[in-house]
């Protein structure tokens, strides 16, 4: 079974590294890149075919290890 | 229009991020992820109406800073 983990800084939370790439993108004449956000992507491949028991795996990883929960939200999505 | 960049590093290519990342898992007790592979994932909001445009220029983002394409894919979705 395959998940896919998206792991994105809150909303009222600073992201300097967006505000860095917004102005690389800007000095490169990229000036319509208004707001720039950057998370994180992963692909994880899980060794179960129940889907409830891997949903119930999957949070206790963000939770535990993939998302710091203070300052970032996650979300996953399983397929297979 | 609001555009969402995946760029994740090409099949080929070793991921010492991912490779890491197991390892942690497998340390938690989470024996069950057997794949790890770590990407990126930004949101840019774009001052454009022009979906032509906005794909084009997108395009030209990745191929230029958001993406090094020699060991990395990337793919983007636009909406609004």
């Amino acid at each position: 079974m395959k998940a896919t983990v998206y792991v994105t800084i809150k909303q009222n939370v600073l992201d300097p590294q967006g505000t860095a790439v917004q102005g690389a993108l800007h000095s490169l004449g990229f000036n319509e890149a208004k707001k720039v956000r950057i998370g994180k992507y992963m692909e994880i491949e899980l060794d179960t075919n129940d889907r409830n028991e891997a949903e119930a795996r999957l949070k206790a990883m963000c939770e535990k290890l993939l998302a710091n929960t203070v300052v970032e939200d996650y979300r996953f999505e399983l397929e297979g």
